[in-house]
């Protein structure tokens, strides 16, 4: 199903709060859930709308199953692979966050072209070196990559992996990639993503 | 001016594309930052209209000059203090990052309970007793805060931060925090981009 981008963000925050949930309390309202994310009621029961979820009763909607279907719907059991290239504070720290597996985002290795680097292991990843990228990604089958190298080599990088096999760049570089075009690039954008918060109209 | 976050985000795709643009080139036309982007060009030339840039040739935008406008529209030159709470890997590694300077958010300190911790310095910037927050909060009249604590510890850290006088946080826990309606929150959520990548269309 096609569920719009700004959707998909939102399910992930109801699954937080689903997770979070306290075990003894069997029903949540979208009211309860708007009121946690400062929206409206009437903006959960619609991104609600794009679930598989049967019904919903009086009292709410089941907090479990909901948190099931969620799962289900954006593929959080579908494992997806990925390396993470560029060993360096943000790829190190990205390596660390154990939560990307709960939800699919499994990683398997990182890339370096620092020789101090490259033999590491971090957070039982192993660093490879970079001019090696091609090997794994064919032996491995793997087709996403995170990049977290410097500003200076992103655009390089990118090309490389591009030309290795990689089909999907998540890019954490404050960087334009120039890439061809079956390969798709989701730019993280953190300094957007802060501008948008201090620029919005409620800051 | 009111503009739209996604508008927010993409002009600080075409500041990185103008930042990284080569020198001795005056002029770019919407259709290559369109290109770059993988979007369309009409999109580009509509999200350019927010900005206060007199007129285009019929060669394109003057790059040098799209580029001050846009910082000055989203307020790159506006020095923005914050404190990051939590000094775990992904704290450190956003204290590191130092490409946010340049785009206006200026890091002071950063926070943590853990003694092993405290007293070191990251990239500059003192890590500080969690418990004295509030005093720095006072003295430094900083009121934004970047949540970078164990998930665990999310609420709760949140609430001590709305108590001891923060306004804005940045959130990049995978938790809803339940702060006062004053406290305006902005979640990261790095998974959902994550899931909007995977989910999308064109993946």
């Amino acid at each position: 199903m096609n569920i719009p981008d700004k959707v998909i963000n939102r399910l992930t925050l109801y699954h937080f709060i689903l997770d979070n949930f306290r075990e003894d309390e069997q029903y949540i309202s979208s009211a309860k859930i708007a009121q946690l994310l400062n929206i409206d009621d009437s903006q959960v029961r619609k991104d609600l709308k794009y679930l598989d979820y049967p019904g919903k009763c009086r009292v709410g909607y089941e907090a479990k199953k909901l948190k099931h279907t969620i799962e289900d719907c954006l593929g959080f059991k579908q494992k997806r692979d990925a390396f993470i290239v560029g060993a360096g504070n943000l790829g190190s720290a990205l390596a660390k966050y154990d939560s990307f597996k709960d939800y699919g985002l499994n990683i398997l290795a990182m890339f370096d072209n620092d020789p101090k680097k490259i033999g590491t292991v971090i957070n039982g990843k192993e660093v490879l070196s970079f001019t090696k990228v091609g090997n794994f990604v064919t032996k491995m089958g793997v087709d996403i990559a995170i990049l977290t190298v410097p500003k200076e080599c992103a655009v390089s990088a990118a090309n490389y992996l591009a030309g290795a096999g990689i089909k999907y760049i998540w890019n954490f570089t404050p960087c334009i990639l120039d890439v061809p075009k079956d390969v798709k690039v989701w730019n993280e954008n953190l300094i957007g993503s802060f501008l948008q918060f201090t620029n919005s109209n409620e800051v």
